[in-house]
């Protein structure tokens, strides 16, 4: 049978152009040219000012040199120029490298120069790190000062606000030629080894911004709280979506409970996202002083699964919690813990466990699937443990200059996240533990996670963690490291006895040690420094 | 200098795959499996019953020997056997070609013939139409009878329940290799000439998916009415939408106010769409009885601009209007009349002139300009005319067999619309005239819509028309056609009195008739017959 000839028809200029997160904010600034865009402090600049201060960064930046390809890199807090630089270096046509300022200035070397850097943006509280990284460098980056609230700025370099005046007047922002392009790199903080540098393609951040709106559900009037880096995967893609609905950014240098508080009353906050220690922050003043919301406040919790006692008590506050999961390969989040309608009738502790499942895939994520050895889906039994893998629209271009990791990480067709966990009956994932975190004690695996977990609901215990201790007996077993809670009184026997009770007698650790624990720069706790110490 | 080597990382099964609003379907089906999809009078399914009837659909197709690239047309209204065949169709590779069931035998023959239809999927509602199409056709499509309540069906073609039975079991849904491939296949009403094959992509319906959903805030706890036909445009990318964010589609099979006030108040509807008409009507069973919705629903408003009476009456019943544009040639909704906070002051006169105008961008339109014959933008001074031009990724791929019209609609890397229209200064477009019917008289351009405007707001006027008379004089001259209200005594001195009262002398109606508008398939107004009948 003939058919018609479909082929005939081309992409052209007036249906086809590459996908790109940059277009949101020429949108934003043409449909609401003077609504705020961004609250920083005492600074508010409209959605006017935001697109022609990102225009005239990318000037700027082109004035400096800069051409399509080149890396600029950013080391910042929350802070406006941040929010404009994350427009501004794409449309000079560059790569955005937003550095974690936790970093020391050995490892910021590393990644400047892994990444090429040509030019590097440094708000002024991390001066001191960026030369010192810069001073380790042979072929070191321009830098470009952020405004600085003593003036003391260092006599190199650029002032940033200096460059917004450098540009041509004429500067056209550049477009990507293909969606495929760069947009960011961002590099992994990573337990041992070098930092990765993960690329993010323009496509991934579109697909990334209208996948969280979508799903916390974001419009023109929601307001965003900065709780989260902005160098974590774009914010989990919220530099871009909120931007995209032409919501308000709400700007945070760092994490304050009272100010967070104040901010939310303040500017009507509807929205913000963060890892436990910033929920578990918010979490303490309401102990200490029982501060509560005005309105609901849709808070998105990445990191660890959140406890049943910290779920009761977020609500309490007024924050509407949803889990998710993802990893700086899949631009932030890949999974979200969706609340089913029928969740509603749960007593609490059920209903903080199915909260704190990872869930299901997000909107630009293909599959989330728990694979078995052999690239099999594992039963959907809440029992059977495999590997969590990926595909989707917003997974990674890939490491740079590192295609062994490449290769690895995306074998069989898969992003393989080397997160171990369940597939439930609901088809909702739920971690059991990194692979390099199981105990294999006896033959058994034993979760690290699931010990962690019976810890963590202990009232005098602030943090936790659990490593394989290797064992003449047993292969291997279960050393917890433990940070009582001030003024708390704990025994490792006690311990052990609690855990008994609430584990099977085999997953309970045979070792407790008291000590602060040792972490990495984005909160990690580095269980490699633990199975070292032992 | 140097740069890194981005060009290094390729796209792979993990992190590529082609955009498809199919896909939508799978993620819904496994996130809420028991949610209920589609309510359909009686009939209600689940997700995991739509997922399950799409790909037994798809699978029977394939059993009668539908392969990929074939095109599969359904004529049918709002029902549940329709949405099942927007991914049922595609699971199969084929292209959806959905019928306006308005149209006559000889129209449908020539879609079904140009379209290169292999099968048809009939609702027993149009089985004396699609069996006088096939006819007149020398090669006619495989039928398909949809159920119908009265079991009458004709002994030639298939059942569509037992077609749901004929495929295999293993059957796999078909994925395009390539996002650029046919979707569906939709034809102009074209108030002249025979209708032109609108060819959409599988990343536009992806895009526009996601567009509406975020444009009206739709989540999985919205419920959508379907007052607005499936087969227009696919449904404005809401057969889409809906699905993707796991909301419940509530069919209708025709316009009727008491049932759409009945199914909105029994289901909780919280969202629907429609042309002018269906508002009408519903207005009309306000005015009749005062009946009023118990919870706001958001009112999406195509095709002619709401009069103020309008935009008040919905307001009372409860209808949250937006006003939007776009044509089958952009997955429809190109443009979004957004409200801006501050129109919240203005005096309802005033608000309802801002509400009717076309607005701007959706989201996945790059852009709406008026562009003048040169090319380049008006002034936006709300005076200038010029022609609306638009890019996006929800603009077609272009006319199926017609790269004359094809090239004529792509010119200068714009779709060209054909609509006259303003720019004002907050940049929203406002149409003035379609390009043909604007009158031009004593080398004045008027507007019949202006002239339309002002007899819409007469309150004995159910419709009207004016299209441009030839007169030696002057060139051309309105004449106006009008429809008075049941009961109403009009006389067209007083009306064109009425008209000189409110507008430029020169653009009142010279004439005035009084008859029933001719109307297409679509109920747009056949202007041309008007013309001719002069």
């Amino acid at each position: 049978m003939s058919q018609p000839d479909w082929a005939q028809l081309a992409p052209n200029a007036a249906n086809h152009a590459p996908l790109s997160p940059v277009s949101f904010l020429k949108r934003a600034a043409r449909i609401y040219p003077d609504k705020t865009a961004i609250i920083d402090g005492d600074t508010r600049l409209s959605y006017r000012d935001f697109e022609q201060r990102a225009v005239a960064l990318a000037a700027g930046l082109a004035a400096l040199g800069i051409v399509a390809g080149d890396t600029v890199a950013v080391l910042s807090r929350n802070r406006h120029e941040m929010l404009e630089a994350r427009y501004g270096v794409p449309m000079a046509g560059a790569v955005m490298n937003p550095i974690n300022v936790r970093l020391d200035s050995r490892t910021i070397a590393f990644i400047l120069g892994h990444g090429q850097a040509r030019l590097l943006i440094v708000d002024p509280a991390f001066a001191d790190t960026a030369q010192a990284a810069c001073a380790q460098m042979p072929e070191p980056p321009i830098i470009v000062w952020m405004r600085a609230s003593d003036t003391s700025l260092p006599d190199t370099g650029h002032a940033y606000e200096d460059l917004l005046g450098k540009g041509r007047a004429d500067f056209a922002p550049v477009t990507p030629d293909d969606e495929w392009a760069p947009l960011t790199l961002s590099y992994t903080s990573g337990t041992t080894g070098d930092p990765k540098g993960v690329v993010y393609h323009h496509r991934g951040g579109y697909l990334a911004a209208m996948s969280n709106a979508m799903a916390f559900e974001m419009s023109a009037s929601s307001v965003y709280l900065w709780t989260l880096p902005m160098f974590h995967c774009d914010g989990w893609g919220y530099v871009w979506s909120v931007t995209a609905v032409g919501a308000t950014h709400v700007c945070l240098p760092g994490i304050d409970a009272a100010r967070i508080y104040d901010e939310i009353e303040a500017h009507g906050v509807t929205h913000l996202c963060g890892a436990p220690i910033v929920l578990n922050t918010l979490i303490g003043a309401f102990d200490a002083a029982g501060r509560t919301l005005s309105r609901t406040a849709t808070f998105a919790l990445g990191g660890a699964a959140p406890p049943a006692a910290v779920i009761r008590k977020a609500g309490a506050i007024g924050f509407d919690i949803t889990h998710l999961y993802g990893l700086t390969e899949t631009y932030g989040p890949a999974a979200l813990c969706v609340r089913q309608p029928e969740w509603a009738d749960l007593d609490t502790d059920t209903l903080a466990a199915r909260m704190a499942r990872q869930g299901v895939a997000n909107y630009a994520i293909e599959d989330v699937a728990v694979l078995d050895i052999d690239g099999a889906p594992v039963a959907r039994d809440g029992a059977a443990i495999g590997e969590i893998c990926i595909r989707g629209h917003t997974v990674m271009a890939g490491y740079l200059d590192n295609p062994a990791k490449t290769d690895e990480a995306f074998a069989d067709g898969w992003f393989h996240t080397g997160d171990l966990a369940v597939c439930h009956a609901d088809g909702y994932v739920e971690i059991k533990d990194r692979a390099k975190d199981i105990i294999i004690s006896g033959g058994e695996n034993i979760s690290s996670l699931e010990i962690e977990s019976v810890l963590y609901d202990h009232p005098e215990i602030g943090e936790a963690a659990v490593v394989a201790a290797p064992d003449d007996t047993w292969g291997e077993v279960p050393y917890a490291f433990v940070t009582p809670r001030p003024g708390a009184a704990l025994e490792a026997e006690t311990l052990i006895d609690y855990c008994r009770q609430h584990l099977a007698r085999f997953k309970a650790p045979k070792r407790v040690v008291f000590c602060e624990l040792p972490k990495t720069a984005t909160g990690k706790i580095r269980k490699n420094v633990l199975r070292e110490s032992l």
